[in-house]
């Protein structure tokens, strides 16, 4: 099977059309793809150079590469369109559909779809990172009132990572509390965290894959063994379900899976759009 | 006008439906639009579920809801797909010219663009995300030397989330380093940078906007004085020109255009795709 390239083409950062030809490209296992981005073509040259780069891989893959394209501005569109090239216009196909419902016509602007077009939704975003990174792991707990939702579960469950997607790209204010083995064992809510039981989100894990995560870290210690991460794991599973608290094994997620349960279980709504 | 529902309907996360459907409707200035998500559409009763509530506001809002689709499940979709509603069907619209292009049939398994199909791309992610927490603000340099790249620039010109946008998204090794007054005034790089030149990236902020933002910060401070502000955005800017260090002027951009810029244009290369 011949390689194939696959170009993700567009006038801003290419992070809609690389999202959109991953997203294709996950319904076909098993072939051979080399994948390029091109931002930030928005120029009549740059058009042309991305054209060339296309046609230079179709001849050296002796198969036609595939493009993804989310360009708005017709000049430049058109150029890259020459390639020869299988050209999916992500626009092309719905801005019609768009134009219909919507009884207007499209602007037809360079999209700007991660762009700051939306300030403030931007500077919650960025707030909201803050936030994350000064209420991450328990050290800090005076502004945890303040969160829109609080992570809690043991050691390497996946937290600070969810809080820090969250926060990029939701706007959404999360903190995150660790359980430790002394909290686990009184069997009860940290004092700081009684409160606040509303906010609360956990997460669990499955116990090999975390005793291989925290072996990772520090290897052969007590920490990461088979009967410690047990104990934790068990224990914590057991107080969310005691206290009601809504939680999800993290195991087998991606942090934009567990971050879209948490925004949409959570009931917490969202402050923004990434 | 009325207004319009826009539904975001997913088998998975809802991030592709979000990001196609965010990007289209930045072509429609001035819309008076209402957004829904909803994600893990991935049962019968879901989708009927989902195809009520497309329906209710279609009902409400007296004009069809716009429904864009990333449901892959045959079953589940026409379910959705019978709502009252202008349905936008991302995976109909271009699997039938993938498939002619690759010669085969797509999976038409339920796609986890953002799930962990890619546990190794996943696990660099995570990883990079911990370099990140690891390698911020020139706490802790020891590690430097493995970063893939190593932003600097003055206080609050956006290192941070950049570097942890550029770990979540991008799996790329992100430390950051900020420039003091002292570090300024004696013109040369910080000791601990200058055999890593090849590595950095300057981040640089117009004055105005980066006193509106340390005012925030610590208002009436002298680190977000007029005076300062000036000289620091001014020697900053000099020493990357002066050592021929690549720099983006961060005051108008997105963490995704900062991000993108760094990727392409440091040619550190990406080391996976979110």
């Amino acid at each position: 099977m011949p390689n194939r390239t696959v170009f993700f083409v567009s006038d801003q950062t290419g992070v809609t059309a690389e999202t959109m030809g991953h997203s294709l490209l996950t319904q076909f296992a098993g072939l051979k793809l080399s994948t390029v981005t091109l931002p930030f073509i928005a120029s009549r040259e740059k058009a042309i150079e991305a054209r060339e780069r296309i046609n230079a891989a179709t001849v050296a893959d002796g198969a036609q590469s595939i493009v993804f394209s989310t360009l708005i501005q017709e000049e430049w569109r058109v150029e890259v369109q020459a390639a020869n090239a299988v050209f999916l216009d992500f626009f092309d196909a719905f801005i019609g559909q768009l134009e219909a419902a919507f009884g207007v016509k499209s602007s037809h602007a360079a999209g700007r779809a991660h762009g700051m077009a939306n300030a403030e939704g931007y500077a919650a975003r960025i707030n909201a990172t803050n936030f994350a990174l000064s209420n991450d792991d328990g050290a800090q707990t005076r502004d945890f009132g303040k969160a829109d939702v609080i992570l809690v579960g043991v050691s390497r469950s996946g937290k600070t990572p969810t809080c820090l997607y969250l926060a990029l790209h939701y706007g959404i204010h999360a903190a995150n509390y660790p359980l430790t083995e002394e909290d686990l064992e009184t069997g009860r809510l940290p004092a700081v965290l009684a409160p606040l039981r509303a906010k609360l989100y956990g997460l669990t894990i499955e116990p090999d894959r975390l005793q291989q995560i925290r072996h990772e870290r520090r290897p052969n210690s007590k920490y990461a063994s088979a009967n410690q991460v047990a104990f934790e794991v068990r224990e914590a599973r057991a107080l969310f379900e005691r206290l009601g608290i809504p939680y999800i094994d993290t195991t087998h997620c991606s942090v934009e899976e567990i971050g879209s349960r948490v925004v949409h279980e959570s009931g917490i709504g969202r402050r923004t759009v990434a």
